[in-house]
């Protein structure tokens, strides 16, 4: 049973009056149940217990950060059935996606529960005294990573368990020893209740601090914009539309104290065909990519938006296996109706545009809340003149833009914006044949695929899930993968501290055994 | 002889008809030199240079960029005493102070060569494919930081040398393989001349594209703010006041795309005296701040500008020697007239705030562009009413904070605002006595020291040079020390890429043997 209030720590709030209902898209009506949008006052009750409880949980050792979200994961995993059917219902996405996308989900708070056990993620550096250096002796400095305060994450409509209220924003930010207050997304309040109340179980069975998690509900924007504006929190994580990610930066940048918004904003993430792989793989190429266009009804940040290929016999070919399969595809559910509106609309918009036309569609109308997989052409001069034809269409879309030749591919490519994925399509001999082109592209995105489908971001150390502005607001961070711990730490340097009071990282003994920069050599060794 | 042009690149450019000279602040006079103010024109065909030199001097090696700034070093050692006289005459800053300063910057630029010639510094991390995992493969993921584009940095006045044309950020964004425009410091147009000689014969000698450096005169704000707006420009570093930081970051937010500005703008550096120690060393502590407080005419970002203590006699004690000392001390010679106005009209100010008496000062009157080493004192409540009594006052110059009581000073203390430094001067049961105010001082500050003085920053890997908001813009980076070359980086993952495409750090054989974090472990191994 839903009780739709909001998460304020271990108290359950419902002080507004203000109410919503979730929405099944699926049979495009509401859900029965009641939620209770918070309230500002709600809010700052939260922010008050994430300060208090930093005090205690920023101390709090990096293994027993570690047991708490792997518990987390357990009480994700124990809520079974009864939390993927919700997802369902508020989402329209499938099982077997939803299935997936919570193992990904535990896996990522594992993985990061792993990390911290393990302990070297906190570049711990030393660098002896040398009393007797002259002309000035050298005092004992040495450095950690240590959390920021308080964050707040916005959850993403388009992955309602890995970038939502347990996604990797959340699991990043309380492995790196910052409370969270989470901003439920409108959409799938009940699922972020379920996810909420595992969340807030596992902080009490592992002895964590009243207030290290809150979630809120909110539908009033005012109320969402000040979760950025309070002094108390140090850094936001958004993963939606470029229109509210901006809004809430430009936000954080006019506080007295700025704070870093780490917004992923999606992208179109090109696939660049060369001309080698077109002609060995054309009809493979077509299928693969209609069925990474059209993956979760083209909900994801890394949809492929826009294919630049040159024109030709074997682009023809291509085009034709890309066709069949789209027509052959049946519209999904979308997530809810306001993306499908958009979706309608701006594809609609598209094809109208001056030079996109249409190419092929699937063979079946849709229904109600469903997209319908479309993929337009458009020829690469007239793409280059119409800078809205390089902005992201969320849903089963994607432009193919024809160049004539490598120059208007070059220039296809200099005109787009930093992107989260470039995807080049290629045999070994395209690799050397457009070195320089291939340059460029890495110039443009945070990751860079050779002959594979941007969609699927693998959880691991090495990923990079965040590009050149305005992909995402700072392309020196990423929101996937260990890597993200980084966006909530700081490094402090203590000068000449007692053994005593440095943080275990720092001790002569190094007590966790964990890699160290000592003198600027790699080292587990004692000082 | 001096030429006062500006360098763009390789070419000597006075295209504009605005001029000045420097100013000579020992002798209270103008230079005679003319030196060019740029023009915008100037500037762009600077940062066009920059953007075509850095798409070849990204992809140089970091043996051949240590090359080059070993090659700076020796070039700035070799313009000898000709280059210190020309900073004495621009900075009334002494011979042994600018020899110091210029070991620091040449001992910097190896620091960095050494960095680059190891290469671990890069992040490299690689999870290998797993082709029979369940339900999906993983593909191959490499990821490594790459230069981010074209940098400025904007010279400091304080730090003629180490934190002006050839200082930490050109050296850092050097490093990390970024081009670098400088905007020169206005008040040492003769010293960034001779620098930035030194600069460009070391690029044409190892190498380096035409336009991985340049240096810009220019007195006019209009143009100065242009460096900052232009598109092609991705990162900026600063390090000056308060007014000019934050400026020049709301531009670069404002921009269509936002750029990391890192600007470093002073604080107060509190110190706190706890009462052991006092008790323990009244009369050093005295000296030993008298000393900080007025090095170098007190022009140190890390100058401890406000000291925190609790009333009693042997706070008298303190108080006595510091002004014993203080007493004894001369005024010495300010960098311009400009901050020894500001120095004069601040100290006034405070001593004629409600509240802030004097407590003692340099009993020689100060001349021309000198500034009198001066020690206020405040009682608690009355500083904290008083906001203004928390500003950074450049010069040598330093309030003590009486409190009555443990909690009072945790007030100070909690009224603060982000700080480089904070300093605690205890004993062993200090540290124990007063734990939650030492865990209070961490939030505050980037670099905490244990009875030592602030002054003096080591350039080291475990530096950390830069704290919460407004001592800078970005906590998360240092401008000093090996870190800061994390500000000029961003990291780049390649998926399933083919070995002779990637970039060496991440081939499988590891060329270049550094460490690389392969499946979540360091490792120097091929894969």
């Amino acid at each position: 049973m839903l009780h739709g209030n909001n998460f304020i720590g271990n108290e359950r709030s419902s002080a507004g009056t203000l109410t919503f209902k979730a929405f099944n898209p699926g049979k495009n009506e509401e859900l029965p149940e009641l939620f209770y949008s918070a309230t500002t006052t709600e809010f700052e009750k939260a922010v008050l217990k994430a300060k208090n409880a930093y005090n205690t949980y920023k101390n709090i050792s990096g293994k027993e950060k570690a047991g708490f979200l792997r518990k987390i994961a357990d009480n994700i995993e124990a809520s079974g059935s009864s939390l993927i059917q919700r997802v369902m219902l508020e989402t329209g996405l499938t099982e077997a996606r939803l299935t997936g996308e919570r193992n990904r989900t535990t896996n990522q708070l594992r993985l990061f529960a792993g990390l911290l056990e393990e302990g070297s993620w906190c570049e711990a550096a030393i660098d002896s005294a040398l009393p007797d250096r002259k002309p000035a002796p050298r005092p004992d400095i040495r450095k950690v990573l240590r959390p920021i305060g308080p964050v707040v994450v916005f959850a993403a409509s388009n992955f309602p368990l890995a970038f939502s209220t347990a996604g990797g924003d959340t699991a990043s930010a309380l492995a790196a020893g910052c409370p969270v207050i989470v901003k439920a997304h409108r959409y799938h309040p009940g699922t972020s209740e379920i996810v909420a109340t595992a969340i807030i179980e596992a902080a009490a069975a592992t002895g964590m601090p009243d207030g290290v998690f809150s979630m809120l509900h909110t539908i009033e924007h005012s109320v969402s914009q000040s979760f950025v504006t309070h002094p108390f929190i140090k850094a936001v994580g958004f993963t939606g539309s470029f229109t509210a990610g901006k809004l809430l930066y430009d936000i954080a940048q006019k506080r007295d104290e700025p704070i870093p918004v780490f917004a992923e904003m999606g992208s179109v993430n090109p696939v660049i065909l060369l001309p080698g792989k077109v002609a060995q793989n054309a009809k493979e190429l077509g299928e693969q990519l209609a069925s990474s266009v059209t993956l979760g009804a083209g909900q994801f940040c890394t949809n492929p938006g826009i294919i630049i290929t040159m024109s030709g016999a074997q682009t023809n070919e291509f085009k034709d296996a890309l066709s069949t399969k789209i027509k052959s595809l049946v519209p999904e559910t979308m997530l809810n109706p306001g993306i499908k509106k958009a979706y309608f609309d701006r594809t609609n918009e598209t094809i109208t545009e001056k030079g996109a036309r249409l190419l092929a569609q699937s063979d079946m109308e849709e229904k109600s809340v469903e997209g319908r997989p479309i993929i337009a052409v458009v020829d690469a001069d007239k793409f280059i003149a119409n800078p809205k034809l390089a902005e992201e269409i969320f849903g089963p879309f994607s432009l193919i833009i024809e160049c004539a030749n490598p120059v208007e591919m070059s220039d296809v490519i200099r005109s787009l914006k930093g992107q989260l994925t470039a995807t080049i399509m290629c045999t070994d001999k395209d690799v050397s044949d457009f070195r320089e082109l291939i340059e460029m592209i890495q110039e443009l995105a945070g990751r860079i695929l050779f002959n594979g489908v941007p969609t699927g971001v693998e959880v691991c150390h090495a990923m990079q899930h965040g590009g050149p502005f305005p992909a995402s607001t700072d392309s020196r961070f990423t929101s996937v993968g260990t890597g993200a711990i980084k966006r909530f730490v700081r490094p402090v340097a203590f000068q000449d501290a007692p053994d005593s009071y440095l943080p275990d990282e720092l001790k002569n003994k190094n007590p966790l055994g964990i890699w160290r920069l000592v003198n600027g050599e790699f080292s587990k060794n004692e000082v």
